[in-house]
């Protein structure tokens, strides 16, 4: 934590900024170790360069915010306080000149700036998401520890899905015997809504699972991941049910053979559109391109959406520490969709993958 | 939809407004019926005085937009677009002059709010949050009907709980039991992170679960709540396994008395602010007034927690069609906690409660 901290004032004195203000779960917990999510309320830390750090949250999270380990001031305030006088008065005992206070632009909602700019009303606000995606873009050791477990519980996911499949069983059936056991095995909380589509459904990249049951013939996806300490993992499969017919036998083989493709770039050095590029070539040479939909992964880590993004137009170069997915898809109506995706971790010499749960094709019977 | 719209397009012209942006997932579905968790990218909807509206989302769900029911235009962007630019763009097509636009102040962040003023260097930014609260304030019949049916599986939730309650079982495996078989019922989504307390961290009112087993002489806290259609359920309750103890009953029957006079007051007229106090003296007078640490209760609806905010300091009347919780809670550390929690409808002379799992002390053997 103290090294973060420290990172983040060096920043700020090179930057000239007066005080930084982090907001979203995401940032306290990387900062602080604090995981927190309170809704509408306002959770906050303040960072200053000299004077100590406060962080500020709902007076029935104090408890859990020390226990955290956050060893500095907290404040907190009742359903009946006004935040942001505390917030005010905390500036005023430490007697600050606040000049510029960087925030997140990406984060902050205009009305909580607006009471920050009637506490400080000349101050000038610089933008606290580029030093923190730096920050966080590279996983350290304790990090990528916890993301090669959470992409084992992901794997097994899959694998208490796969085999829960059964003619006649719904979707939601499915979702709910994966995360039933997963949580018998500690997981608190899954990195997002767990997604299971079965027939035309796999068409819709963000369909969301319901009663469709499964049938012979049908493509099932599978698209889950765990929060594991704080940390995410995301994968994809996709099986055939009974059978599969040769459409979808074609988009299957597309599809592997572009993540292959695009995996196998993924080192220390590469440009990232390229990784996006070199998946969507393949796919659009087999004639699928307009139904590639998406960019080929996202950063992961404390948010399941994070840096990088892996999108074709990205012109920066993979480094070691880097967390992200590999997940090209193809999705066509009245046919059916394949998604196959993994977690990376680019190494010193090139790439670990994560997740590990099979990829060729599986017709399960 | 058309309603809520015109409502919406009568408070433009009111307020002199040129064009309103709707940006939550919770305002967005409550004017288009799409309900989209876009992550980090953009969804939005604009609606003006006299021109058609215009939703734009990721590409990939332009089509879950338009089977929602949305007959408007629907902008799809990929992820190497510039939705900002289309946004311009579907400006200029309609060559509409904008002086004032109505943004969502709570939820659109700064990062955003900068890109609307570089396309409307001049524009005057106004809150859309009064007249949307105002909106979603007073629930319709339809909505009322998705309450009731959400607060049903929600008791359900507490009596699957219930039952699966046994000495070395831990807080998670009694989540995952919960969530499996509400999902098994076709729920898509529990409207927060399903929460199972036992012994000591009950005294938590936000703690987490965890691998902490259940054990002689514990209290049980359930807090859950399924979102069915959009609309949320929300239910606390606390039981005793094998025993109590003198204190944990004084307090279960402190917070019960409190939570059953705090009901007994609502009704159409009466002030907010006053329900909370009705319970806060309860359990003041009891000698627990510091333990109660937060509000009496929240609204709820799209989101599970919305208008009204149930506090001591809230000067503003019930009215026919508000929906909110009660839910007193007294948390004392080393000896436990005890919150009960109900869903409520003021009706036109009092209030119906949506959430009927019983509230007598229960010793589960």
């Amino acid at each position: 934590m103290q090294k973060r901290i420290s990172e983040l004032v060096k920043w700020m004195k090179q930057k000239d900024i007066s005080a930084s203000l982090l907001t979203s779960t995401a940032n306290i917990f990387y900062i602080s170790n604090f995981y927190t999510t309170p809704h509408e309320r306002v959770a906050a830390i303040f960072l200053f360069q000299e004077e100590e750090p406060f962080l500020i949250c709902p007076k029935m999270e104090t408890g859990e915010a020390k226990a955290s380990g956050w060893g500095f001031e907290i404040i907190g305030y009742s359903d009946t306080d006004n935040p942001w006088e505390l917030i005010q008065k905390a500036f005023q005992k430490r007697n600050l000149n606040v000049n510029t206070l960087a925030i997140e632009k990406e984060h902050l909602n205009v009305s909580r700036c607006e009471n920050l700019q009637s506490i400080f009303p000349n101050v000038k606000f610089e933008s606290l998401e580029e030093i923190m995606h730096e920050l966080r873009l590279i996983k350290d050791e304790k990090e990528v520890s916890l993301l090669r477990e959470a992409a084992k519980l992901a794997d097994l996911g899959v694998e208490i899905g796969i085999s829960a499949i059964k003619e006649g069983r719904t979707e939601l059936e499915i979702v709910a015997k994966i995360e039933y056991e997963l949580k018998k095995k500690g997981v608190k909380d899954m990195a997002f809504s767990t997604m299971v589509l079965t027939g035309k459904k796999t068409a819709s990249p963000h369909g969301s699972p319901g009663l469709q049951d499964i049938r012979k013939g049908d493509l099932v996806l599978f698209d889950l991941g765990v929060v594991l300490d704080g940390y995410c993992s995301d994968i994809t499969r996709t099986v055939a049910y009974y059978s599969i017919n040769e459409k979808q036998k074609e988009i299957y083989d597309t599809v592997l053979k572009a993540q292959l493709a695009a995996l196998k770039e993924c080192k220390p050095g590469i440009e990232i559109g390229k990784i996006d590029q070199v998946a969507r070539d393949i796919i659009t040479k087999a004639g699928y391109g307009e139904y590639f939909t998406h960019r080929i992964g996202h950063g992961l880590g404390i948010d399941v959406h994070e840096y990088p993004s892996m999108h074709a137009a990205n012109k920066n170069l993979l480094k070691e520490g880097m967390a992200f997915t590999i997940e090209p898809g193809i999705y066509v109506a009245d046919v059916g969709g394949v998604r196959i995706e993994d977690d990376i971790i680019i190494s010193a010499d090139g790439a670990e993958v994560l997740t590990n749960f099979p990829k060729d094709l599986q017709i399960i019977k």
